[in-house]
């Protein structure tokens, strides 16, 4: 996996072939920074963010920045894990906010120019475990 | 990423290089076969399974391997997405019963000799999208 160089440009374009995890941590520490015209500039002009568990779906740079940019509350968001190709992605993320905490899991997907043309999340909800299977299992 | 060999031994040794793709791959293979001594020798004896929405956790080979064989009902699994490091990986799939079709992630932590150490699995449940982004948002 490339790491991030350094150069003193610093933008887009230097990261064209730096690989999905580090565009995967510059959208989270920008998206943590509010810092939306960054957070912008690392999505494709087309790019479509969907939901499955509610069967949303966001399309395009505008739309989907606006989305994240009006998401209420005073979240934070600490990154748990990323999984990474040269294209394709996964983190695991915290998000708190006065709620608590909830788990998001985002799958990513870049075009050869390192932009990012696709983002599937996931949001799962704690549940109580079914019966029958508690001599295999511990709770913690 | 390493493919898998063609190898006349076929055993979990000739994987030890192969990368989390094909282990997971393979994985989900014997899962969906109830193959479950091909299954277990993917797993370090040592391997620990977490459900962070339950709490649960399993400890050990013969004890994993004893939860899938015993999970309930006439499921099939279909892998929607594998994102994969040499020593890491990420599954999305989709399993079907009776009761219609669910979605797994699951993250896998293998060791040095190719066998799985951890893995972690959500389920994510449908749930209603919350108010107030109806202008960005289109429902599928």
């Amino acid at each position: 996996m490339a790491e991030t160089r350094n150069d003193s440009r610093g933008d887009i374009r230097s990261d064209a072939r730096a690989g999905a995890r580090t565009v995967i941590e510059r959208y989270w520490s920008t998206a943590q920074d509010r810092d939306w015209s960054a957070f912008g500039a690392l999505l494709a002009p087309d790019v479509v963010y969907e939901i499955p568990q509610t069967r949303e779906r966001v399309r395009g740079r505008e739309a989907y920045v606006r989305f994240n940019a009006e998401y209420p509350g005073d979240w934070r968001v600490t990154v748990e894990r990323i999984v990474a190709e040269e294209r394709r992605g996964v983190s695991w993320t915290s998000f708190t906010a006065e709620g608590g905490t909830e788990t998001g899991l985002s799958f990513f997907t870049l075009g050869d120019d390192g932009l990012i043309e696709s983002v599937v999340d996931f949001w799962p909800e704690p549940y109580e475990p079914p019966a029958g299977r508690e001599h295999l299992v511990e709770r913690y």
